[in-house]
């Protein structure tokens, strides 16, 4: 059974990424919760404060992706530029949403809905609101574009808020096995499953804690028994080696820091 | 004098970043050093270990940008396949290259330099090596693409290698003010004071450090004079609103995970 994967995109919008200021949190909160709808992220954009930019990366990636998620950029100052530039991206006018007005005037305090943060009701013509229980300014959905806030907490809540409107397929199982070999020991072994397995992806993290040098192999299929025999014969195939793997069960460990290899 | 900014962009390649389980560490770092050297970085890219995704976005971006990083996906496994998929975006072979196979002969000792390990020493024909101080393995470049190992340490010691392969133009100076006030209230004089200096980029970044609501407000230019007439206005308009702002020099604050606003 051949089943279409639902892709995902996130566009990370701010120069205070970029210039290394600040951290992004959102990306791997995304990632996973979004796994487990059945929906892939499979790419992740960060893009200046640039209307042009972000014009061209929302029309790009809403045709190349099942849906886009957006972050930062919608607060109440001249550099929040997300909401117009989507409006522009799908060619229709900004305006003040009346329902998202009425949230704000609603949240503050009479005299307190200034004109910084009246920016925050505009959305593009025909946008539905994404609520945001933690500090009311709302984010919107045009098409398939999700248009978000970039602090994580608020982030956080606003996906809440819209999960239930995404239609995910299968979602994506993993298993994952540390054994204390050097990687390059394991390669011609894990080549060889990965070419007896297409449909189950096999990825090598390297890792170096407390002086000693391992490896962490990731299965990943969206077919359980497929995914139980792959990770079998990797037990076996380590044993092999003399070693036994150590199984983290119940999801992915978090592995800080070590995303690469060479070396 | 107008001058042409010099621009980058980065492309982390890797499932792992994709699917939550690493996070990324290279993008704060080279964001802040790429500024150093006068280039800024103006897009990143998080991209699958996906052969016609890698080879797409590495042509895409090479053709956009005055320079291209990659860092991910160089190590000894099946799984790491950028060399391979960089040899055929620039349409040249995939080749062993003689100085980096000699490294690696050099680095290990005698019968385990294996057929993984091996892999290591591929670049596409053409490339020049990128020296890595921490565990022998070059990385590459083919024209202005450099490819990086993904591992935080060796991607900035590779960095380090190849620094002076660079041609920036004028660094990016920055001020960094912060004021206990809500980031709305300054919307109005902001916006304006941008308007008056195109020049200068200035951005707003809520926090709410040990119960107290404010904002830290980031204005950049290469123009030192000019930087320095904006941050002036400045401390004179948060002084119009009874406020004395705080200023960390040499260099801007880290504001760890408050990326965004609406809120």
């Amino acid at each position: 059974m051949v089943e279409r994967t639902v892709t995902a995109c996130l566009l990370i919008i701010g120069n205070e990424i970029l210039s290394g200021r600040t951290k992004d949190a959102n990306l791997a909160f995304l990632g996973t919760r979004l796994n487990d709808l059945g929906v892939r992220l499979r790419e992740v954009r960060v893009i200046p404060d640039d209307q042009a930019v972000i014009v061209a990366s929302v029309n790009e990636t809403r045709a190349a992706f099942d849906y886009v998620f957006t972050t930062g950029g919608i607060g109440p100052t001249h550099d929040d530029i997300t909401a117009e530039a989507v409006a522009k991206a799908f060619d229709v006018p900004l305006i003040e949403h009346p329902e998202a007005r009425a949230i704000l005037e609603d949240y503050y305090p009479a005299g307190e809905l200034n004109e910084g943060r009246l920016r925050m009701a505009r959305t593009p013509q025909g946008a539905s609101l994404i609520g945001n229980p933690v500090s009311a300014a709302p984010g919107f959905q045009i098409g398939n574009v999700f248009v978000m806030a970039g602090i994580p907490s608020i982030m956080q809540a606003m996906f809440e808020s819209l999960r239930h409107r995404l239609v995910g397929g299968r979602p994506l199982l993993s298993r994952a096995l540390s054994v204390a070999l050097p990687e390059s020991v394991m390669s011609g072994g894990l080549g060889a499953l990965q070419e007896r397995y297409p449909d189950v992806e096999m990825g090598s993290y390297p890792f170096h804690r407390k002086g000693i040098f391992g490896v962490t192999l990731v299965l990943r299929s969206t077919d359980e028994a497929r995914l139980a025999a792959a990770a079998e014969e990797l037990h076996g195939l380590i044993r092999e080696l003399g070693e036994e793997a150590i199984e983290e069960r119940g999801g992915e460990p978090a592995e800080p820091a070590a995303q690469g290899r060479r070396g």
